[in-house]
C-alpha cells in the first residue's frame, strides 16, 4: 500500500465526511419482508487461486445481484514476475448491469484488493464499514480513483437493501477491527455468510460477537450458513487477542534493558494498540518501521481505532537518540518478506536500524504456509547479529483470527441452518467443516462442497450445483492486467531455469554475410562458454548455409532448423534446455 | 538417482563382493595409542546452504586429513534452474595430498549426493558400512567412475586408521539401516561426532543405538562432542519408528475394503519393511511407483537389508489387474514433489495409477520447511478426486529420524565432553542446543556454534574459532558443475520477472539497411503487445540513426543507448524491467 501526499491526515478527514451514511438505502435492523413467490437463491464463487469462496462471492435472485468482497492473493512461487492474482470479473462484466452493489466485510487485503481493479470495469455502490471504508479509500486514491467511486458507510446492526437482497451487517470478532458478518435475506430465506471471525470473549475493542443475532436469526430460521474454515482443521478454541498482550508483558519484563523489536501484520490494529499500551506503561517510545504500517497506524487513529498515546510515537529516523533500553520498534515483515522492513534489518540493508547483540526481537505471526524457509532464513540471521529471537510457538505472542473447530461448532448450532457451504479454506479444510457439521445433525446431502467456478443454487427443499462461471486467476503485472497468462509464464519458466541462447544472421541473396552470432544469458559463465559458442557458430553457419543452397528462404523454416540443430547440441554437451532465438535479418 | 542396467541384482552381487572389507588399515576397536606430544586438532565445516556441519566436515591433525560424509542439498526457489547444490571444494584440492580417506556416516543424499562430484578431483579411499556403500555404488556407476574408486566397507565397532588418526564406526539409530556415529581418537583427545541419530528402543531391525560404547568413551574421556541438533528445539523423545507400524496396523483396519497409497521417502527402509509385513498379513499385495523407491527396495533387499515376503511384490503396470482392496502402493512424494509420483497420481498424470473415490492415501512424512505449500496442494488435488488422505499429524504415521531434546541431554550426558560443537541445524538449532549443553554443565566458553567456513581448534585447554576456509554453495545444472553462479542466476532471475526484448539491427556504411526488429519473450502477449513494440521500433531507429549521424560506431555506445531507451519506455508504459538485448550486425 502506498501512502502518498494525498492521504495527509487533514484530507482523510475530508475523505471521512466524503463516505457518509446513506440514509435512503441503509435502515435499522427490521423483519424480513414476506414476498411474493420463491424462486431459487444462487451463489457464485469467482475468488482465485485455492481457497474456495474467499476472494469474491456473488449472491443472484432473480434479476438482482450482489458481491461479497473482492480481494487479492498474493502468486505462488511459479507465477514468474506477477505482482498480485485477482479474480477473473468476466462473470460479473457479463451481468454489469444487474449488479446492485459490492458489501465487504473487513479490510484485509484479500478482500479488498481486487477492488480497484473491479471497479474500474464495473463501477458499482460499495458498502463497507468506517475502517474498511478508510483503507480501501486509500486503494482508490493510489489509483486515481477515488472521485469516481460512491463509498457507503455502514455499521454493524445496519441493513442495506440491494435490489430483492437485504443484507445485514453483524459484529464479528477478526484480526483487524470493524470486521462483519452478513445475513443475507432473500425471498427464498435467510442466508448467513460468517465472513473471516473467531469468537473473542476478551476482545481489545471490548465488542463480542454478536451471537445474540446470530443466535435470534438461527431461531427465526436460516436457510444455508457460509462459514469460514481457514482453521477447521484445528480442535478446540482460538485463544483471545487479550492473550497475546499477556505474552507481551512478560516479555518486555525479560528484555529490560534491552532495545525490542516487534514483526507483526501491518492491519492488525489490536495488536498494534496492545504493543504501544504495554510501551507506555514501562517507559519505552514506539517507532514504526514499514510503509504499510505507517499507513494503517495513521488511517486507524485518524478514524479513531487506535488510541496512540500522547509522545509515544517517534521517528524511525530518530531511533538511534534515544536510548536503547526506552525504544520499541513495531515493523513489518513478519512473513520474512524480502523487502520488508524486519528482512532489511536481518541482513544488515536497513537504513535506520541496525542489529545489536543485545536486541530482543519478536516475531509476532505464524508462517503462512509457504513462508517457513523466508521466515527461517531471517530469523538465522538475526541470531548470528547476536539477537535473541521470539519466533513460532515459543511464547504465546500470536494468535489466530479464525475460528477453531469448537467455535464453528457453536456458529452452526446457533444458526441451526438447513443447508451448509463451508467457505474460506481449501479442500481439506472445507472437508474438515463439512464433517463438523455433519457432526452437528447436518445431513451430509445438505452441504456442499463448492469450487472456484461453481454456481450453487439453494430452493427451500434442495441444494446443488447448477452451473460453472468464468473463473479464476487473473494476474497483475506492473500496469498491465491479465495480459502475462500462461504462455508468457510458460516462457519466463523456461528462461529462469535454463535461459536464452539468440543466434543472429544478415544474409543477402541466399548468402549469409554477417555471423552468425551467438549470445547467451543466464545460460552458463561465457568464459567457460566460449567452446562451445565457437562450436555453434559453426553449426549455426553450415545449416544456414545448407538451406541457402537447398534453395530454402522461407525465414520460419532456417529458424527452426537453427533452433533444432542448437537445441540438440547444447543438450548433447550440457544436458540444458534454454530457449533459442533465431534472428535472420535480410538485406 | 537412476537405475540402469549396470544395477541388476547379479551385478550388485559382484560389487559387494568387490567391497571387501580391508583388513590392512582397518581393525576392531582398540585403546587409542600414546602419542609423544599433542598438537591442536583442526576441524572445518565446509558444507553449503544453511546447515552447518552437515554436508561435509574436515578434520586435520598436523599433516594428515580426512573428511566426513560429502552431501549435496536441493537447491532453494531462488537457484532458478539449479539442480543440486554441492560443497565447494577448494579447500579439499588444495590440501589433496594430505586426505587420507572419507568416512560416510549414512546413505541419505544429504551425506553421500556430493561423493561422486568430489572424488572426480580428489580420488582418495572411502569408507561406509554397507548398505551405504551399496548406495554410494550405485551413484559411482552412474557416473562412470565405479570401477576408479576404492570403497572400503566397514561395520560398527570397526576401527579405520587415517594417518595419525583412528575412527572408529559406532551405531546408532536414524531413518536408514547401517547409520554410524564416529569416535576420532586423535592425539589431541577424542572427538565423538554423533552423525544424524536418534535413541530407538524399539527399532526395527533390532539393534538400539550403542550407548553403551558412547558411555565407555565417556568414562575414558571425551575432548569434543559434535552432535546432531535438527531437533533440538523439540522437547522430549522422538518416538520410536515401531510407532509408525502401530499406526500402520490401524488405518490398515479403517482402510478394509478399499486400495491403500502410502507416500514416504525411499531411503526409509525400516518404514517400506512395516509395511510391506502389514500388507502380507492383510493379504494385500505390494506394488511401488517411484525409480528411488525401486532402486532403494532392490538394493536393499539384495544386501539383506530388507525382507521381502515371497510373493509380494507386484509390478505397477500389473496394479490394475489386481482387486484395489488387496492392494498397497507404495510410492515417492510425499514432499509434494512435482515431477514424483504421487503428484503425477494427484494431477491425473500417472500412468499407471489413477486415483478413484475410495482411494485411502496416507503422507508418512512431515513436510520439509519450505515444501508445505507444495504437499497441501498435492492433498488437496487429491481430496477433489474423493480420496481419503492421512496427511500431517492426523495420526502418528510418520516419526523423526533426528534425536529430540531429552535424547540430545543424553548424548551430551553420557560422553560427558570437555568441548562442546553442535553441527547439523540452523543458527536456531545451533542455539538451542548450545542452551541444553550449558543447563547440563558445559560452559558456554567450551561451545562453540560455527558457520560453513569455518575452522575450529582444539587443544586440551581450549576451543576457538582460528581460520576462515573457503566453502559454500557450487551449483550442479545438467553436466555442468560450477559454470552457473551468481551473474548467471541474477540473469536467470531477471528474465524470470520480466522477460527478455530483443533488439535487432543491421547497420551499413552509416546507415541502418534493416530492421530495427523488436522481439519479446516472457514479456507480455504479443497481441496486447503490438502497440508498444510498434513504438520501441520506431524509438530505436531514431537512437540509432541519431548515433551514426553523430558518427558514433561504437556498437557497445550503440546498444548502451538503445537499452536505455528501450528500458524507459518500457517501464514508463508497463512498470516492468525486462532485459533488453540489443544485436547489431554490420555489413
Amino acid at each position: 500500500m502506498q501512502k502518498n501526499k494525498n492521504t495527509s491526515p487533514r484530507q482523510t478527514v475530508k475523505k471521512t465526511v466524503r463516505t457518509q451514511r446513506v440514509k435512503k438505502d441503509v435502515k435499522k435492523t427490521g423483519k424480513v419482508n414476506s414476498f411474493e413467490e420463491k424462486k431459487p437463491v444462487k451463489i457464485a464463487f469467482l475468488g482465485g487461486l485455492n481457497e474456495v469462496g474467499k476472494n469474491m462471492t456473488l449472491y443472484e435472485y432473480e434479476d438482482d445481484m450482489f458481491i461479497v468482497d473482492c480481494g487479492l492473493a498474493f502468486p505462488d512461487t511459479e507465477m514468474l514476475g506477477v505482482d498480485l492474482v485477482i479474480p477473473d470479473f468476466t462473470f460479473v462484466e457479463r451481468n454489469a448491469d444487474k449488479i446492485r452493489g459490492i458489501v465487504i466485510t473487513h479490510g484485509h487485503e484479500d478482500h479488498i484488493g481486487g477492488l480497484v481493479y473491479l471497479l474500474k470495469t464495473v463501477n458499482v455502490p460499495v458498502y463497507a464499514t468506517r475502517l474498511t471504508a478508510g483503507l480501501i479509500e486509500g486503494k482508490l486514491d493510489e489509483h486515481g480513483i477515488l472521485d469516481d467511486v460512491k463509498i457507503n458507510c455502514i455499521e454493524a446492526g445496519d441493513t442495506v437493501k440491494l435490489g430483492k437482497f437485504e443484507v445485514e451487517a453483524i459484529h464479528v470478532n477478526h484480526s483487524i477491527p470493524d470486521s462483519i458478518g452478513l445475513a443475507i435475506k432473500t425471498p427464498a430465506g435467510v442466508i448467513i455468510q460468517t465472513g473471516d471471525f473467531k469468537i473473542d470473549s476478551t476482545p481489545i475493542d471490548g465488542e463480542i460477537i454478536d451471537l445474540a443475532r446470530f443466535s435470534q436469526l438461527g431461531k427465526e430460521g436460516v436457510l444455508c450458513l457460509l462459514s469460514d474454515s481457514t482453521n477447521a482443521v484445528r480442535p478446540g478454541f482460538t485463544e483471545s487477542e487479550s492473550k497475546v498482550g499477556e505474552s507481551f508483558s512478560t516479555l518486555f519484563d525479560k528484555a529490560k534493558g534491552r532495545r525490542i523489536i516487534i514483526a507483526t501484520f501491518a492491519s492488525n490494529i489490536h495488536r498494534v494498540q496492545q504493543i504501544m499500551d504495554i510501551a507506555k506503561n514501562t517507559g519505552r517510545k514506539v517507532a514504526l518501521s514499514g510503509r504499510s504500517l505507517e499507513y494503517v497506524v495513521e488511517k486507524a487513529a485518524s478514524l479513531g481505532y487506535l488510541k496512540v498515546p500522547d509522545n509515544l510515537l517517534v521517528s524511525i529516523d530518530s531511533v538511534n537518540s534515544f536510548p536503547a533500553d526506552k525504544m520499541v520498534i513495531i515493523t513489518t515483515g513478519s512473513q520474512g518478506e524480502p523487502m520488508s522492513a524486519l528482512h532489511r534489518m536481518a541482513f544488515s540493508e536497513h537504513r535506520r536500524v541496525s542489529i545489536i547483540p543485545n536486541d530482543y526481537v519478536i516475531i509476532s505471526a505464524t508462517p503462512i504456509p509457504g513462508n517457513e524457509k523466508t521466515v527461517g532464513r531471517v530469523v538465522d540471521e538475526l541470531l548470528k547479529l547476536g539477537a535473541q529471537v521470539i519466533y513460532e510457538k515459543m511464547y504465546d505472542v500470536h494468535v489466530s483470527g479464525h475460528a477453531c473447530q469448537e467455535e464453528l461448532k457453536l456458529m452452526l448450532g446457533i444458526t441451526k441452518p438447513k443447508y451448509f457451504i463451508p467457505v474460506h479454506g481449501e479442500q481439506k479444510h472445507l472437508r474438515s467443516h463439512s464433517a463438523l457439521a455433519q457432526a452437528m445433525g447436518i445431513p451430509k446431502s445438505n452441504i456442499i462442497i463448492a469450487d472456484n467456478g461453481k454456481q450453487v443454487e439453494i430452493t427451500e427443499n434442495k441444494i446443488s450445483v447448477v452451473n460453472e462461471v468464468p473463473a479464476g486467476k487473473v494476474f497483475v503485472d506492473g500496469y498491465g492486467v491479465g495480459d502475462v497468462g500462461s504462455v508468457v509464464i510458460r516462457d519466463r519458466k523456461r528462461l529462469s531455469v535454463d535461459g536464452i541462447i539468440v543466434v543472429a544472421v544478415t544474409v543477402s541473396q541466399g548468402l549469409i554475410i554477417n555471423g552468425p552470432e551467438v549470445i547467451s544469458r543466464g545460460f552458463v559463465y561465457v568464459r567457460e562458454n566460449e567452446e562451445l559458442i565457437e562450436t555453434l557458430c559453426v553449426s549455426c553457419e553450415k545449416v544456414i548455409n545448407d538451406c541457402l543452397y537447398d534453395g530454402i528462404t522461407d525465414h520460419n523454416s532456417i529458424k527452426n532448423r537453427i533452433r533444432d540443430e542448437v537445441s540438440r547440441l547444447v543438450y548433447e554437451r550440457t544436458k540444458r534446455n534454454p530457449m533459442i532465438l533465431p534472428v535472420i535479418m535480410e538485406v
